[in-house]
């Protein structure tokens, strides 16, 4: 069964508006086993649409159309596509009462322009909308399905869940795939892959993808048909990863480092506190990121000058003078600092150059230093990362969030 | 003249990858005033490619294609667009010597595999490559032009400033556009489009764009022909702007607020401390965002407990008791603390409920208090912003920034 994705809108083709509804769709559609073969993206333009499903029709078999479903005049496709697949619209008395009481719920009376959301093609299935007023339509011509749905993103999003994959999961039962994430941070992608190449021959049914990303390199294995069932060949798999790079993986599921260390620290009480330097409140912005993290993060200090390593952190003067403050032991300094100030159970510490100016001879940029100090621990790990400001201050981040991971389970630290 | 573009890669089709690759070219054609028609997504197989081409040349005059030029047995689109337009791949040995002293240069071997990479087709024109080993290639039918470019976006973007864009100028210099961006936080777009909706009627010709984000909206003007030179007309324009919308103007080019107080800041010699609740280091992080940030920016500190709020800041138990700690009264009380703390000129602050947890009755979820603090200046705000945790938490983190840029130009505080 292929997919093909049809986006319409202005929007998208001036640069405004990445299509990122084309990839929430097609992420959909490949963890439940339909590949989509196409993306098309059109202008609010009938002729254009109409060629759009012309060509599809010849070579899809699952059509999923997004935007131009709203109410105001640059909005054409719920008329162009009834009128492609022979639909009159015709006025929905239901439809209306409830976009009116929809709109009456707000406060607000309903704009005149909306009653054109209740003309909706005769003997059309509809799709609900639980997030506004556009209703999504499913036009079939023999065999193929053509699924129309709004472009604002948390409605398209709606659909998709609610009545698309449910419906195709109907449509194709054998399509059935089985999606899992392993995640991994502090190993480049080319170091996992020949870590686990040889191995990966006993599992050449297994769709396997490398995902790199700042942070770390994640992968998304799919299975078919038996391989669903089959546990102890996954087990062995999952065997595989750990015995090569298990010391690299953070999670076997979909969820982010912050996350699996909130989850940590609050199932045993424990709080931290952060001292940051290059990386200028990323950790804590990621820490606060998730919600109910004000039962574990109790705060922290973005120390950029040294004048605040040393009144906040208490950083030696000494220290700072004989070891710089991008130093291994300015990093102990700052993490054992905060976490005194703070009185928390765990302080960690970011120290380094994020470029692109502040290098020295013996300093470049990307060298960082992270440290974390607990009552019975203090240590630090020294790191140097390449690329720009951004993916340095990310990759730092990122590492000192593994690092408090890392002490919290009794992981080997290097 | 309408432009294509074709994005090969089955990476673009199973939800990994985001397809920014086309905004950024559809972006920097919009600006030189080439309307991108179409847009067209396959994967790594030569059909879909072929028929891809088929139907752009039917179509378009200027075709943009992209990805598939690697080393690697799965990138295909050399060999495809060769055969298509008919040229035999000959061994180039100039390029091949190139591509060698590439690599010598980094200290590595070349592969045997980045050979095909010195297969170029005969007789055609080459892109250079200023980020990497794949060379781009201009291909000619009749008056269409198709762009071959590499997948990966630094190479893409590179051949797209250095080479295509220039190219596009000397074929279509009527195409010609000039492009402004004004950018306003605090007001909603529905607000600001009511206010200058009558005055817009003189300039009709300009294209207005609204890009509404979380930080706020970006007016994009696009004025063609005659309206180029017309300084009067567009001068009109900005008073416009200034008079109905000024007070939330904060820049006249495409750049960041922090990147503007960040200038102001240095030009005066300025510096700034930043004390976050609710923001949770993401006030930091902006402003740390910007290389040399250190000019100016001391430290700040993340008081996510009452306690830190106390101990650190020096806000009173006595004003957490009796207004809480989201309040006008903390609020001042955490910019005046971290300004002292920290020894600096201005301190700012935010103290708020992000959400989805921790409202009351009297304090929903999205109540934010924003303050700064300086030698001749104590004074809050009081802001609610809807939507989710990362929308109140971008919200407010802009807000305190614009704070900030408002007091040292002296401007109105509300």
């Amino acid at each position: 069964m292929l997919a093909e994705i049809i986006s319409i809108g202005n929007e998208l083709l001036n640069g405004n508006t990445v299509n990122s509804n084309a990839t929430y769709i097609s992420k959909k559609l490949h963890e439940n086993g339909i590949i989509t073969a196409y993306i098309q993206v059109v202008g609010d333009v009938a002729a254009a649409i109409r060629q759009a499903l012309d060509l599809t029709l010849t070579r899809s078999d699952v059509i999923l159309l997004t935007g131009g479903l709203g109410p105001t005049p640059d909005d054409i496709t719920r008329d162009v596509v009834a009128d492609y697949f022979g639909r009159k619209l015709i006025f929905n008395e239901q439809i209306y009462n409830n976009l009116k009481k929809r709109f009456a719920r707000r406060g607000i009376p309903m704009p005149e322009v909306n009653r054109n959301q209740a003309m909706l093609p005769e003997g059309v299935e509809l799709i609900p909308n639980r997030n506004g007023s556009a209703l999504g339509m499913v036009f079939r011509r023999k065999e193929k399905f053509v699924f129309v749905m709004p472009g604002v993103p948390m409605e398209m999003k709606g659909m998709i869940d609610d009545t698309v994959i449910p419906r195709l999961r109907e449509i194709c039962p054998e399509c059935r795939v089985q999606v899992d994430f392993i995640r991994t941070t502090g190993l480049a992608e080319s170091v996992i892959y020949q870590k686990i190449e040889n191995g990966l021959s006993q599992f050449t049914s297994f769709e396997i993808a490398f995902l790199p990303k700042f942070a770390g390199v994640d992968l998304r294995v799919v299975r078919k048909g038996e391989d669903i069932p089959n546990r102890k060949k996954f087990e062995k798999f999952l065997k595989l990863l750990d015995d090569e790079i298990g010391d690299a993986i953070y999670a076997r599921e979909d969820i982010e480092l912050e996350e699996i260390l909130g989850n940590l620290l609050r199932e045993r009480k424990i709080t931290i506190s952060v001292a940051e330097s290059l990386t200028g409140g990323l950790v804590e912005h990621k820490l606060t990121q998730i919600p109910g993290s004000s039962d574990y993060f109790v705060g922290g200090i973005v120390s950029y000058s040294n004048q605040a390593k040393m009144e906040l952190l208490g950083v030696k003067a000494a220290s700072l003078k004989k070891y710089g403050a991008v130093s291994e032991q300015v990093a102990k300094e700052m993490a054992e600092g905060v976490r005194k100030r703070f009185g928390a159970e765990i302080g960690i510490s970011t120290t380094g150059i994020a470029g692109p100016t502040g290098a020295t001879a013996s300093k470049p940029v990307g060298l960082v230093y992270l440290a974390l100090s607990a009552k019975d621990k203090l240590i630090a790990q020294k790191r140097l990362f390449s690329q720009d400001r951004n993916s340095v201050k990310e990759r730092s981040a990122q590492a000192a969030l593994e690092l408090a991971r890392r002490y919290l389970l009794r992981l080997p630290i290097k």
